[in-house]
């Protein structure tokens, strides 16, 4: 089963047919984004944020004037990357996702939507990456949209193989504040702005 | 009752409890905005997008393998604004919001988070915003961030008179394609970027 980035299904032991889900506060990648994103706010270094998970309302209650409840809604599938704002005055933008593969990433979890999204913020000037974490090995890496363009137009395979990121994208290592410095690895590659 | 951006209430009249909501469709300020970013994409000039409305999902059905219905969910306070993206290589960023009054524009309309947005993006070198569009007067007006903070700055009242847009801010006349040309006038203010 596919679901939005962060949100985890937990089985509520009360009902067999309602389950919690809850967006992850554990040591995800999403969750130490979020955090380094919010280190990089208060250090006015960076403003980015995570969109909201986008969906479909298709009813609401309203109990008491000033409450709104959806009672019904659908997840739909992103236009855009999940991640975007500003930086050094430019636009940044990116996809963040882990694998528990420990030999590739299968491209199905990127959108067609988002693929095409990255690849006009590449072409239009923006910064624009892809961050991939592969949990089993504990390994994190940032691919640049440049390599990651790249490699869809030379490869006709449907993953990326762990030897491509080992080769041609940053390895981004654990540090304690921010969690996950990538601007640190986006400096080196946008060059002397 | 304050509904989220571009969503709108309709009577169900089948039921008592529930009512349908959908993503406005109409010549409101957001679909015109709407359908000008996705000009703006088509010509290759822009890349804005409109974040998806900010919810928090308490409950989810999952009928069948591929599908989830959330059941549960509520409308959370958004910490930035509606809309941003790349344009001419740089970080865009705006907040769009209709009036019925004649006479202001009230600030409860705008969100602290987002008025702390708007200025941590003016500050950092972004390109920020506010498109107010006055209905009854059939006036729309961007305001740049930079005459909005200092109207905060040096005001006291809690709404902005429509006389300080008609003399601080651009009036953004009626177009066909796009049906808001708000680069138009952003080109004016970033000068030769």
């Amino acid at each position: 089963m596919n679901y939005p980035n962060g949100i985890k299904k937990e089985k509520n032991h009360n009902s067999n047919s309602k389950d919690v889900i809850y967006s992850n506060r554990g040591m995800t990648l999403e969750s130490e984004i979020n955090d380094s994103n919010e280190f990089y706010r208060l250090e006015k270094k960076a403003y980015i944020y995570k969109k909201p998970t986008p969906i479909k309302i298709t009813k609401v209650d309203y109990p008491s004037r000033d409450k709104a409840i959806i009672k019904e809604a659908f997840f739909t599938v992103p236009s855009t990357t999940d991640y975007n704002g500003l930086y050094k005055g430019k636009y940044i933008d990116f996809e963040a996702k882990e694998t528990q593969s420990k030999t590739s990433f299968t491209l199905r979890n990127i959108h067609e939507h988002q693929i095409n999204h990255i690849r006009d913020i590449y072409e239009n000037g923006g910064i624009a990456f892809l961050i991939i974490r592969f949990t089993s090995l504990n390994e994190t890496y940032l691919l640049t949209a440049e390599k990651f363009i790249h490699f869809l137009k030379n490869e006709s395979r449907k993953s990326i193989p762990i030897d491509f990121f080992r080769k041609e994208a940053y390895q981004i290592k654990d540090s304690y504040k921010p969690r996950i410095d990538y601007l640190k690895i986006v400096d080196t590659f946008i060059g002397g702005i």
